[in-house]
């Protein structure tokens, strides 16, 4: 088990696209969506894993933050994963991870696909929930705490279909 | 994966208790209920696993008898599993397992602890669904197909709470 601390923002523009990055194809599911214990089935290329988010715990438990949360991963059977996605609590989702490296820390840039395109998010992973970071140019606005953006919540209300 | 295949009774009187059989104690707890996808975090000892049941897949999709659902199993550390059943939805199970030998066939007879204490139920695991087996005499009704007898459910309902 880790603590995952990690914060999510929205991109803006189509600068971001110019910077140098590791892309590689998701595709993930859930077999919970409830947002104390989700459970996901993810795709990447011919690997898959099965991850468990938590709510926080221990020292963390009654922060309201939403940016640290338990996370347990296995990698499992690409066979497996693609029958544990026909399982799954709703369709699945798509998109494109981009890593983006940018003043000494790595920015997971996820522009997605399907019924949630249009929406493009960049998470950052953090090693304490204090740690500071130097955001690129095109950061937008952080959607840490709302659940519209949750991935779980994503594959239930996809993008295209939120009321803007 | 693999498709289970599953038939659930009740056990009559205490005669069972004679039969000779390997035991152990199992405790388990579900990060997600649903029926169509339970995902269960299960300790026998020192050693645990994750597991994800779904509804019948394949050529099984569409029956109705409640027997066969798809299984996917992984061992997990013993740590993770202890934290896992912390962010379970409901309380732990916590049962017997005493496997017994008869005509040619092993039953499982959980004899349930805590909350669910004075419920034993058998099962066997068959190879098709319409196997035959010779039940042993102290085999009660079937109850595969009632879902007050999942475990996901005696989590969240458990036996001494029932009205009987």
């Amino acid at each position: 088990m880790g603590i995952e601390i990690e914060r999510k923002f929205l991109v803006q523009g189509e600068a971001w696209r110019a910077a140098e990055a590791q892309s590689e194809r998701l595709c993930q599911a859930y077999l919970s969506r409830d947002p104390a214990r989700t459970v996901r089935v993810r795709i990447a290329g011919d690997q898959a894993w099965l991850t468990i988010k938590g709510q926080a715990l221990g020292k963390f438990q009654g922060e309201s933050s939403g940016i640290s949360r338990a996370e347990f991963e296995y990698p499992i059977p690409l066979a497996d994963a693609q029958q544990l996605l026909a399982l799954a609590d709703g369709p699945a989702i798509d998109k494109i991870r981009h890593r983006i490296r940018h003043a000494g820390m790595t920015w997971e840039v996820d522009e997605f696909l399907g019924d949630n395109a249009g929406l493009v998010v960049a998470e950052i992973e953090l090693a304490s929930e204090g740690q500071s970071f130097e955001a690129p140019p095109w950061l937008g606005a952080e959607v840490s705490s709302d659940a519209r953006y949750f991935n779980s919540a994503l594959s239930r209300l996809p993008y295209r279909h939120w009321t803007r």
